[in-house]
Parts: C-alpha cells; structure tokens; sequence
C-alpha cells in the first residue's frame, strides 16, 4: 500500500510524493499516469500538506448509510443520489474553513470516505469498476445547513455544499484500504462525534463508481464522497474538527473564528 | 461588440478568435487575460466551431423568469437557485447530443441566456459585478427529465442535467449584448417552441454574479445558465434543436439518433 501525498514547501513550491515514515519520497509527472520517482526524499516537518488532489468536481452523496437512513425514516434509493461541490470548494489538510460572508447560521460537518478516480471512467460494468479506483481519502463534507431549506420549492444542495473551503480532503491517498472493516470517526474539539462502519452502506465504492460513471464521464483525481452516517453536528467558530479513517489518516481542519 | 469562438481546423488543431464577417480573427494566449492578435484571418468555411469557453462549472439556476414563475405558481426566490452542471457536460455548436446509455426516458431542451465570467470573482458587490462578465451566449439546458423526480426523497436535479453533451453552450460569445431588448428564441426541427423575452428575468446578469460570487468563487470561463422560462419541450432522437437569442448567434444541436 501506498499513501501518496501533494506538498508545499514554503517557499512556493509544491510537488508530491509517497509517504515512507516520517518523509515523502518526491515523484514528478502525473500521479495518476505512472508518476516518475525524482529519488530525493524530504522530512515531512516543514512541509504544508494540501489536498491530495486537485479534482474537476466532487460527487458528494446524500443518504448512502443504512443506519442514517433508518434514522430518518428514508428508503435505500434506487440510484445514488448526490450533488457536485465545485473545485473551488476544495480545501485541503489544515486549511482553514471559512463561513461564508454574511451567513450567521449553523456550519455542520460530515465525515465521509472519498474516493479517488484514476482514470477516465465512463459507463463501468460494475465488476470492472475497482480498475477505475486510484485509492481513498478522507472527507469533510461541510454543509451551511440553514441554506438546504431556506427555500420550500428547491433544495439547496449544491449552494449549501459549495462555498469555497467547504470541501474538505486529505491528508492523503491510501492506495489500498479495506473499506470494509474500517470506520469513519469524527472528532470535534477533541471530543468523537461520529464513528460509524463503512460497511453500513448502501452502494459499494465499486458500485457508486459504475452507477455514477453512467451519469458522468469521471475524471482522473475526481472526488466522490460517499456519503455520512449518524452524529452529524455543528461546528462553533474557532473549532477544530477531525475526520480520521483508520488506513488514510487523519485530516483536520478548523472552522476560522 | 466582438464576438469570440472557438475552433478546430480539422487537422487537429484549435484555436481561437474575433468574428470578422465570415472570417475568425485569429488571437493567441488566454481569451480572458488579453489575448494576442496573431494577424491571421481564417475563413470560418470548414471550420468546426468549439464551445466557445472551457467552464470550470455551469451554474444553472432554476426559476428565475416572472412567466415560468407564475405558470408553475411559485414564488420569485429570495436568492438564484442553482445547481452545477460539470465541465463532463459541456458540449458545443453542432456536437451531438447523446442520450444516456439505458435511459428511455424524455429528454427536454432548455433554452437560455449564458453569462461568461471573464475575472475572478468573490463577494463581489451588485454595481461592481458587470467588470466580471467577459459576455453571453446561448445555453441548450438539456434535462433527462425523468430523472429528476425519480427519487421522492431528494430532487436529482445535478444528476438529471449532469449528463455528458447536456450543457450546450455557443456558437460564440458576444462581449457586449442589451439582454433588456433580447429574447431566447428555441425551435425544435425549425418550429419555434420558446420566444421570450430576457427583461423577465427575475436576477438580473449582475445579481446573479453578485449573488452567486457570494455563495463560490466564480472563475474565468465560468458559465452561469440564467434560467428558461415557457415553452420547455421533449424532443425525439434525431431531432435538431436551435437556441437563438439575437445579437449572439445560433446553437444548434442534435439529439444523437
């Protein structure tokens, strides 16, 4: 397994590498298209973490658990469903999350798995899907949740979930990961909030991956969230909120006060 | 007024430029940041014309005419609602439209009114907001219209207009355009479907970038669908929609038989 990871250095500039221990060892070219070892390997201290890729769109879902689902009372759906959070939502490890201007409400966070593409990917039977699967990261799928509702005839989804730093990925990609004995745990100040079994839900990395790919041709380095499960709450400005995957790591973020 | 496209040549080479009759002025470097005159005119004949930008998101809002508004008896909302098409959708002047692989279903046109972002763009205040719009073109809004309700729990809106070839914008955009006087003008196989007029917008181009720079970073390129109004329609496979709005051009595609 490999954890591969984008930096900068502090002085302007970035690159990205594979971790081993406490450094990462440099690679150039595309991360997704047989990335070239450079041979130099950097002590990670010092270094900025950003996100682990640069996705053209994050495919963020919405009622994928079983638990959640239950919860509020909601049937498994038929198909995924999900919304785009916009490439400038993207904020990577450590990177402050900002309220939007103007907006006094609640900021809710959503630890999620993400997963992350490797290659153009259209129309996958469901069998060859994993092919299609690059690695998986972590996810805070933030929401200004008095957006979704203010308006009775159209659910704002996408403007909920899309301000700029309100998509949340890092630290870094795990190549392999056994999704299914793993747990999301979210942690708030500290204190867990969620900490919910990946294998609770409803459509499988490989079948959001099929079904999604015949809704949308997805993209090297594209993100799809797979969705959140119980424990979802608010953040207060000045919080800082922890998304750790067992096998990924640990992406942290705080909401500026 | 200029009017700027994008071309190919059919030898795999594209390219850009200023509308001169029936000739593309041909300019180099970024359409957006002061492009070069190369001092080539190439006779537009046997050109394929591009879309005329590379959006890094369509922002297609929902509900924003007065006469739509009153048909389907909602209210005017208190913000633009949106959704995002993906760059994935995209498609340009004359490019088939394709329907998606098992979908049966009805697939409806959407003519509209395209703003393009031409600056970087963040909270960007109402009377400031038109220094960020770079000019307009017509949008083919394409909606498999059965998915979008499929799922009682959650309205499919991105996945239903998400699709691959379902954001037609082109054939060119016009820098300078007095939307007050204009109207979008649809016809399906030459037979005029929509004819209404832009002064019934409910936000205005410089509310909408204000409003919606508010919500995402809005970039060079970027596209925001103002909205259809009456007359929306299904068309059949094979058949040739046209979006006219005047002092633009003519988008015409075919839905892929």
């Amino acid at each position: 397994m490999t954890h591969w990871a984008r930096f900068s250095d502090g002085n302007g500039r970035s690159g990205f590498g594979a971790i081993d221990g406490d450094r990462i060892v440099e690679h150039t070219g595309d991360l997704f298209d047989r990335p070239s070892l450079i041979g130099t390997s950097i002590p990670m201290e010092g270094l900025e973490l950003l996100a682990p890729c640069t996705p053209s769109k994050i495919v963020a879902l919405w009622n994928n658990f079983r638990a959640l689902a239950a919860k509020l009372e909601k049937q498994a759906p038929a198909h995924p469903l999900f919304l785009i959070k916009p490439p400038t939502s993207l904020a990577g490890p450590n990177q402050a999350v900002r309220r939007p201007r103007a907006y006094q409400g609640k900021i809710a966070f959503e630890g999620e798995l993400g997963i992350v593409i490797g290659r153009r990917c259209k129309d996958v039977p469901v069998e060859e899907a994993m092919r299609y699967i690059f690695g998986y990261t972590c996810v805070n799928d933030i929401t200004a949740a008095e957006v979704l509702n203010e308006d009775a005839n159209f659910a704002q989804w996408t403007r909920a979930k899309g301000y700029d730093t309100f998509g949340c990925i890092g630290p870094m990609i795990a190549t392999e990961f056994d999704w299914r004995n793993s747990h999301v745990v979210t942690r708030l100040d500290g204190v867990e909030r969620q900490n919910y079994p990946l294998a609770d839900m409803i459509y499988s990395p490989a079948e959001q991956v099929s079904r999604i790919s015949h809704d949308m041709t997805l993209l090297p380095g594209d993100v799809i969230a797979c969705g959140t499960s119980l424990g979802v709450g608010s953040m207060k400005d000045g919080s800082t909120i922890e998304i750790f995957i067992d096998g990924i790591g640990s992406l942290v973020n705080t909401l500026a006060a």
